[in-house]
């Protein structure tokens, strides 16, 4: 079985958009784009840092497929993102790249820099 | 600023270990494991699949640091592991490793197939 693992390290993103700073509309923006990718989320967790760890927000929506992971650096205009998902009985790659699409779109980053790992799992026990 | 992102497969796991099945048993190897290697866990979410969704668990373990992530497939002795750390002021590459294999480690794997990636962040603005 593969796994596919796709990051993305966004810069020059715009500091002003909610789901740089506000666990509630990062949240909503994670999850809406988990549902139009067609995948199947299972809970998720958002928190905003505030006070000395700065004002981004970091979280995660667990997958039937695997997970999203997001994390904001909003003063440094900085967004990283996971998307793992794992290929089992269904090839979920292009799902996969639409939902890190849509949730890239949504920080407008000037800079992307994408990065894809296939990840070999067994497909039968050792 | 340099993030570090670190991932493991691996293989012919002991089927028969808590964790791999039950999600109060990895909750708390993943949370106690972040406490050892020293980062700062902010909140975590396990979920047991069950039912069609084979008996597996997935969670996560969100960090000051940035994130932990397990899945586990006991029909297949697999687990997939990922910690990722930024490294802003602090150099947290060796928490972030001894973090990997003291969760690896409780599932007495017969193969583990590592990577590293090292994720490119603005040091400023843009």
């Amino acid at each position: 079985m593969l796994g596919l693992h796709l990051t993305a390290e966004l810069g020059g993103c715009d500091a002003a958009a909610a789901a740089m700073t506000d666990a509630a509309a990062l949240r909503a923006l994670c999850v809406d784009a988990v549902r139009d990718a067609g995948l199947r989320p299972l809970g998720e967790l958002f928190h905003a840092f505030g006070g000395d760890g700065g004002n981004g927000v970091t979280g995660m929506v667990l997958l039937a497929e695997s997970h999203l992971a997001v994390h904001t650096w909003p003063e440094l205009g900085a967004v990283t993102l996971d998307v793992f998902v794992c290929n089992r009985s269904v090839d979920h790659s292009g799902a996969a790249r639409r939902l890190l699409d849509r949730v890239a779109a949504a920080f407008t980053p000037a800079r992307v820099q994408r990065h894809e790992l296939q990840r070999d799992l067994p497909r039968r026990p050792a």
